[in-house]
């Protein structure tokens, strides 16, 4: 039995709120966090965090890749890890073992709680990764980066006749080209009144002339993530879709002008929905806001009606406010940005027209 | 409060595997396990199976996705579906509401449990999944052509100095283009040592001439999955190579020989661990020998030591040995395959020998 790691800034940080939530050390089995505090990248590993050290085990899949990322002292057992973390803790007789409630499943709570003294703990990873640090912005920015260019490259290329599902290949590959690991999500290329569906799979629709089409993408790029809507349209859209393109986008500018240090996240979401609602298209932005981003596509804080967090410094959020039209279409509008000591600072360099493409079919 | 939809075949399935199970309500929480169920492809639903008819919620994003997929009588929710779900089951006084112990978190579970008598139920709806219909089967077959066409394309344009994600990403816009709605899972391009690590992510090394190339790759079509292993060597490969290649293959084929209805899974992967016992390389074989496969990429039944499942006709898994040496490289083939009435048969119809690729750098 190891006996340790030596801890981390960031394992430091987990072991002081650990002892906020006045537990004796915390099971992290959210693969996330275990990467934020650790650095492995695999799927499988448990992590122990304890005031002054901690505990790592994977598989033997992953022997070579946790020496690498993690360091020597990985411990590599076969079977349910959880079997082995729960002999580990019992054997040790911790009074508090804190465990994360929103990741871990009924049937590993099954496991650890015969013998161990449980407490469950909210998010207490998830706050500490809710501000990042300014190599954790820069690694968002380069993925926000890669994202663009790739969107601008993939756009070229866009015809009527091609398959919303080609067209996400293609934003995919044109992705991996310009230096992203992959996909930060599995990206969404809608078209005509398929682009009412806020979260629609990109599916074998061709992408029709006099048509709308809307991409939602993301790049994943050292780990890290980025967000970005954008509409295009194949010819000359109509007086309607120039309308609420119009709607969408004072809303979307409107709730950017609104982030700085201080503000209630609701507040944000506040002034995006109320610009929809002088338009008349407030039932019709079924979704929230944004939400923050960074190692996932989905972070704290959420911008929402009901969110109760405060935007602060180094927090990196999506605006993206939509209006979805059944049988007639939906349009969304979405960046990256940044919460400054000021104010807030747009990754997304990508113009925020409606794009006008050129529908010839081919 | 809808009177509940009519029930389809498979949901008459788990309505069975309820009253074994002794609970009188299930409550599914697997999102693949609804999609089953219900058709619905959405990222948030809910859904409680009765003897005769089934429940079904989700949020306003999909209201008109779950119309065309589950049916006019869905519900929709705004705010978290397990509360709405508690008080509906509540209400009712059911005496005991299954739950997916396997899916279901402990946030959700402190949710359920404050009035309801719950019984934790594992795998009755992966149970019903691991048998194909025949209809499942041609997806999985489409899945496995579109997988295979798109290999032989990718392998065109591979050469040295390419880096290994931006042959991932040709590879999935590839398999785009053959018709997938995109990756059954992250594809796998990992070079030279770097295919010593099973589950490599692709990262911007090069493809180098004289090296070895792991590519492990699944399309989803159809909802449906294929998994697919195959090692390419740009330039001619030393001795070493082809004897390490030639002892996995030795092994891949004998545990497809050994496939067939009747027979422990763990026997099949015995069978491909004995060839590699023989040839000295037992130890580097440091995952199980495959898995099953369906609506997701990882299912029931599993291939591998301790597995007390047996096979039967209609089921759909991976055949996949491999040896990992540290500093040297790894070796693995996978197939998707099928149990039929007497034995198997092999999906995947790629070659499997090492595919040799010109190493010019460009």
């Amino acid at each position: 039995m190891t006996s340790g790691h030596l801890i981390s800034e960031r394992l430091l940080q987990a072991a002081a709120a650990l002892k906020e939530a006045n537990a004796e050390a915390l099971l992290v089995s959210n693969l996330v966090n275990i990467r934020y505090l650790t650095g492995f990248t695999g799927s499988n590993a448990l992590l122990i965090v304890l005031p002054d050290r901690f505990v790592f085990w994977t598989d033997p899949r992953y022997t070579l890749q946790a020496k690498a990322e993690v360091g020597a002292e990985t411990l590599i057992e076969r079977g349910p890890l959880y079997l082995v973390a729960e002999k580990w803790l019992a054997r040790r007789r911790f009074r508090a073992v804190g465990f994360e409630r929103e990741s871990l499943r009924f049937d590993q709570f099954e496991i650890l709680t015969k013998r161990l003294k449980l407490l469950p703990v909210s998010g207490l990873v998830e706050r500490i990764r809710m501000v990042k640090s300014a190599d954790e912005i820069e690694k968002i920015r380069a993925a926000v980066r890669t994202n663009s260019k790739a969107f601008d490259l993939a756009v070229k290329s866009v015809k009527a006749g091609m398959t919303e599902s080609a067209f996400a290949g293609l934003i995919d590959y044109r992705m991996r080209q310009a230096g992203a690991e992959g996909t930060a999500f599995e990206t969404i290329v809608s078209s005509g009144t398929r682009t009412a569906l806020p979260h629609a799979r990109p599916d074998n629709t061709p992408l029709a002339a006099g048509g709308l089409v809307l991409v939602d993408m993301g790049a994943r790029q050292d780990g890290y993530t980025s967000d970005m809507t954008r509409m295009l349209h194949l010819g000359e859209p109509k007086r309607k879709t120039r309308e609420v393109y119009a709607a969408v986008l004072e809303a979307q500018l409107a709730a950017i002008d609104a982030v700085r240090p201080g503000i209630a996240a609701s507040k944000v979401d506040g002034v995006a929905r109320g610009v929809l609602e002088r338009h008349g298209w407030a039932d019709q932005f079924v979704h929230s806001t944004g939400h923050g981003l960074g190692l996932e596509i989905h972070e704290d804080p959420r911008i929402g009606k009901k969110s109760k967090a405060r935007l602060e410094a180094g927090m990196v959020i999506t605006i993206e406010p939509g209006v979805y039209l059944e049988g007639w279409g939906g349009i969304r509008i979405e960046d990256t940005v940044v919460v400054t000591a000021s104010g807030c600072e747009v990754l997304t360099p990508t113009p925020k027209g409606l794009r006008i493409v050129n529908s010839t079919v081919t």
